[in-house]
């Protein structure tokens, strides 16, 4: 039982989403946070709905919805030109500070990300921030129509890679990334960005900053889903030690 | 194309879920909107997470699971009485207060709940509030194993009324639930109960009462998935003004 092969989740965990926030708060000033929020919110809600609806569309439709879904409930006018600055941002997200090192401290293995984007938003975002050169592969679910947690999604990993589920490790930070892929029979490590004290000493501060951080938080804490995941680690580079120690 | 039935939906619609909030404020005083708000969140994305990942569990077992994760989040130390103080209150909601009347005055047409409660639990709650009379049937998705907005949930109400989907006036003021039925046919009224522009005057308040009024309101305006109900009412007395104009 060896690792061949480390699979990142590309939103979230390698690339910060939360970084579309300076963008939003140009273009609707103190309003940044609460798109950002709402809008990752209804991004991923609306991937689980329309997969159960059996009306799959691509990421990046299911991005615009979302966006014009928030925007439209903040009560928030915008033009053409806004709504696009900000839709841009989203091939141009911010990779954490440790992605790079780490991916580059693991290039004896095989190194992809399966992703909910779609193949277009998903090779302009690894290309634009010069992942390109690192990565074996960038997987969309694209081809499966249907989002991640299903078990098809998960299936293009050894379809693209040749590599059996229990040779791959996969590294998530959403946690329902994480049991989708445990139920599947992969090797997970969680990303866990937040930890639980961290998170309840913030809610317990005062009403106006429990709501917001909850908000930030909210996914960033281990679901309920009778899963666990077989590595927790805090951020992207605890995983070339636990790499290190496996056998 | 006459309509022969109307099917409610439960939580949300005919009940109110947010009346959880006085057992939830007694227990945890300060907290009772919080653990609301975020119960009911995760309480939908484990219907929709299981069902995609294909690991079913019934709708009482994920409305544990989703108390047991707001209350981890929170901090929030508890024991066995007071979780299940709060549990028992889900076969106990309130009733919207036009629930009763609208039901009584639309007896000369079948009378049904689709719900992703469970069987167990649907009953007890029918039961507990005086429908039981009232209603032709309360169906459980639980014979399908899959939770709405997937077809096969809305399968069963032709299955259990044999109503022709076309002839089915489905009622609900969950928007996923109001697109996942006109996705599989059926007519539907959705339950507006938060208008647009109090939602954004709400949320241009002040930022303490944005996050929260947010967290009530998000799951109460239309979503973008590309369907529209046929009607949009303000609440359930309405239908009955809309039932008495068709032909």
């Amino acid at each position: 039982m060896t690792i061949k092969a480390i699979v990142f989740d590309a939103y979230g965990t390698l690339y910060d989403v939360q970084s579309v926030a300076a963008i939003t708060d140009q273009a609707f000033p103190g309003y940044g946070e609460i798109i950002t929020q709402i809008w990752r919110l209804k991004q991923l809600e609306y991937t689980w709905l329309r997969s159960l609806m059996q009306r799959y569309e691509d990421f990046s439709i299911i991005t615009r919805e979302s966006l014009a879904y928030t925007l439209r409930c903040l009560g928030l006018k915008n033009d053409h030109g806004v709504f696009e600055r900000i839709m841009g941002k989203y091939v141009h997200l911010d990779l954490y500070p440790d992605a790079m090192a780490t991916l580059a401290a693991l290039k004896n293995y095989k190194l992809a990300i399966l992703s909910n984007g779609s193949t277009d938003m998903l090779n302009s975002l690894v290309a634009n921030t010069g992942l390109e050169r690192i990565l074996d592969a960038a997987i969309s679910i694209d081809s499966k129509k249907i989002f991640k947690p299903a078990p098809d999604a998960y299936t293009l990993i050894e379809a693209n890679l040749g590599v059996a589920p229990a040779d791959v490790l996969f590294v998530s930070s959403n946690p329902f990334d994480a049991c989708g892929a445990k139920a599947f029979g992969l090797r997970v490590a969680w990303i866990e960005r937040v930890t639980p004290a961290a998170m309840a000493a913030a809610c317990q501060k005062s009403d106006l900053v429990a709501p917001l951080t909850m908000f930030r938080a909210i996914r960033m804490q281990m679901d309920e889903l009778g899963l666990e995941p077989d590595y927790r680690v805090n951020g992207l580079s605890a995983l070339v030690e636990i790499l290190s120690l496996m056998p």
